[in-house]
């Protein structure tokens, strides 16, 4: 990362004493780096690949309404942390249709998956445990092991034999295996099957981020290990967001009774934050339940996905074949791929744009998400659109 | 902390692989240090003083109207991440309204302020950064000093001449010196001015957790910096939540625009989690908006602490003497506090409850909100009850 400014130099200047986040304001500019917030209005009338909400229940009108409801009837937050008085019935509720939809024992919601994330990976970690963490994990999983007191090995992507081999050569009573379920960035699907069995083979537990999963794999949209057959097992632990498929905000974390009652008496970003707010928590269990109704919502996101990656490289594109809701496509470059995702969006089409340093990587490339709500005609729309906008090479 | 089991053994039975959790819970238990969640109803009898509602808007009609109606228009959800989807127009109007009400350039609005702290700790300083913080400083700042690339010194508590000394014999040419304004547990303040000063005579920046102090401390609540003159300071950062006097969710980092732009650009909580979804957003902006309206609120809550300190003083209680809206009542001991709490809640009574490893100082005690919608009927019936149920010694 181009982050700090070469020349570090001590002064007393009240007015200079951020001058250095300019400089790096600078280097970042003339790598091409910077990035700005753009506001969406209500009705944006850009047609949206670039969101991750793949079921299209955050804008469903029984699921605004619940959050509406919850607002009204819970308050507008949740007035304290969760061991205090920040947890109302709306939450128990919630945590225990998550729990019985996921197939574990017991659920726990935070204010977001960040925070869900970096409580499992400090508080089922201590000083005797070594975490082996996927090479492409996401942020916040890095960021949970940097919090941890647990040692920590970086193994090459979605490989379980070598994750299997740094296992076996711990000197370590503990150990902990961490991965996504489903890389953001690509859409591609971990080999869960073989990470359990090499978490199992050497008396490692597994955590499973199923960010991008929930809502959008196995049966139902019960999620990546309701998948690989591995939901409810006793050495398996799963967070997700509730700010993807089920169209909200916050996180949870799924698994053994007993790993969950650990989390409530000593996770830190569960003790010492503030409940999640009520009209997310109403919000969720409306989500959660129209799935319940409608199953074939998720299998519809993961056809949108096989359809727009196939037409895609019909048209000559770079398609991945995605696992899940997401599909990326390959830009010659950085620059390329910046003026493409501008192009489509000039043409009314939102997608995302991923290029060094937030690749793991280093290619630059879209990101596009299959809503299941996508009608055909957007569909055909947003590969027109793609395809004029291409960048030759 | 008590957590960790003596005995750590290698196992491989699945079954096994988290049992060191449940040793640890018997260790908890023995040590009185076992924590339950309970859910509250949506109406509850219970007086509650142990909120952090100082300002009594969490059930404002005002406020979780415009929480129902922000889901309703703009969605139950954010659907991405700020830089992605995750930005409306109502998250650019509620940093632009907060910027201009705390007296600083720019806000960046996070889903929670532990998220805030982290992004502040982290994208504010580099491997050339000394971070002196407050050994009394909240749980998210101590994360946020770790999960940082800066050498960390924990400083003694409210000591402008010790922190300065530090600063002055540091190696390093940056500096960030960082302390809440109003300490959660005992509702004391940090000596802002000292401090200030201290970093500037150092060539230090000053980052201050505003928790407590927005909605409560400062001109017409603007903030623990506006009571301090130091609002607007190009070398001070803020932090804040949007859930304590605000009544809804969410974190934000108030300060120079060239701070909240390299937040943007580089804090990985900010870049690689959801967007606060638009309900908590919606929300804030109201209670903003109604503090604004209503100037006295900040001046009642304090108000209401110093009433509820003297009366609890004047019942022989060892209260606090609040120089915000929190007071807290010493008890002999941790068993003492934890059935004082009880048998207050058993009358009716809702008081938080802190004792070690939760407090920083070794003492037990209870903490009170002064919520400036408390009546004198309420506030009577809180001191009766606390003197009432009151442990001997």
């Amino acid at each position: 990362m181009i982050q700090h400014p070469a020349t570090a130099r001590r002064t007393s200047a009240p007015a200079a004493v951020f001058d250095w986040l300019d400089e790096a304001a600078e280097l970042r500019a003339r790598a091409g780096l910077t990035r700005t917030l753009r506001a969406r209005p209500a009705q944006d009338p850009v047609l949206d690949l670039a969101s991750n909400d793949y079921l299209g229940l955050t804008h469903h009108p029984e699921v605004t309404r619940a959050a509406a409801e919850a607002a009204l009837r819970w308050g507008a937050g949740a007035t304290g942390s969760r061991l205090v008085t920040g947890t109302t019935e709306l939450h128990a509720e919630l945590e225990v249709e998550l729990a019985d939809f996921y197939g574990v024992e017991a659920a726990l919601v935070f204010s977001s998956g960040y925070a869900a994330n970096l409580a499992a990976l400090t508080a089922l970690t201590d000083p005797d445990t070594l975490i082996v963490s996927d090479a492409y994990n996401h942020a916040s999983l890095i960021d949970g092991c940097r919090l941890s007191r647990a040692d920590v090995h970086r193994a090459p992507h979605a490989d379980p034999d070598a994750a299997a081999a740094v296992l076996a050569e711990r000197h370590q009573p503990r150990a902990l295996l961490v991965s996504d379920t489903v890389f953001s960035v690509d859409g591609n699907a971990a080999p869960l099957t073989g990470l359990a069995a090499a978490a199992r083979a050497h008396g490692a537990a597994l955590l499973v981020d199923d960010a991008h999963g929930l809502g959008v794999l196995g049966a139902g949209g019960r999620g990546a290990l309701t998948a690989a057959g591995l939901a409810g097992e006793p050495d398996v632990v799963a967070t997700a967001t509730l700010s993807k498929s089920l169209g909200s905000q916050g996180g949870v974390v799924l698994g053994p009774r007993r790993v969950i009652r650990h989390l409530v008496e000593t996770a830190r970003t569960f003790i010492f934050d503030t409940g999640l707010a009520p009209a997310a928590v109403g919000a969720a269990l409306a989500a959660l339940r129209l799935l319940r109704a409608e199953p074939a919502r998720a299998e519809r996101a993961r056809e949108v996905a096989l359809t727009l990656a196939a037409r895609l490289t019909d048209a000559g594109l770079r398609a991945s074949e995605p696992d899940a809701a997401v599909v990326s496509v390959r830009a010659p470059g950085p620059e390329q791929a910046v003026a493409w995702a501008a192009a489509c969006r000039a043409a009314g089409l939102a997608v995302g744009c991923f290029r060094p340093p937030s690749v793991p990587d280093g290619y630059s490339r879209l990101r596009l998400t299959a809503r299941a709500d996508l009608t055909d005609d957007q569909i055909d729309l947003a590969v027109r659109t793609l395809s004029v906008t291409a960048p030759l090479g």
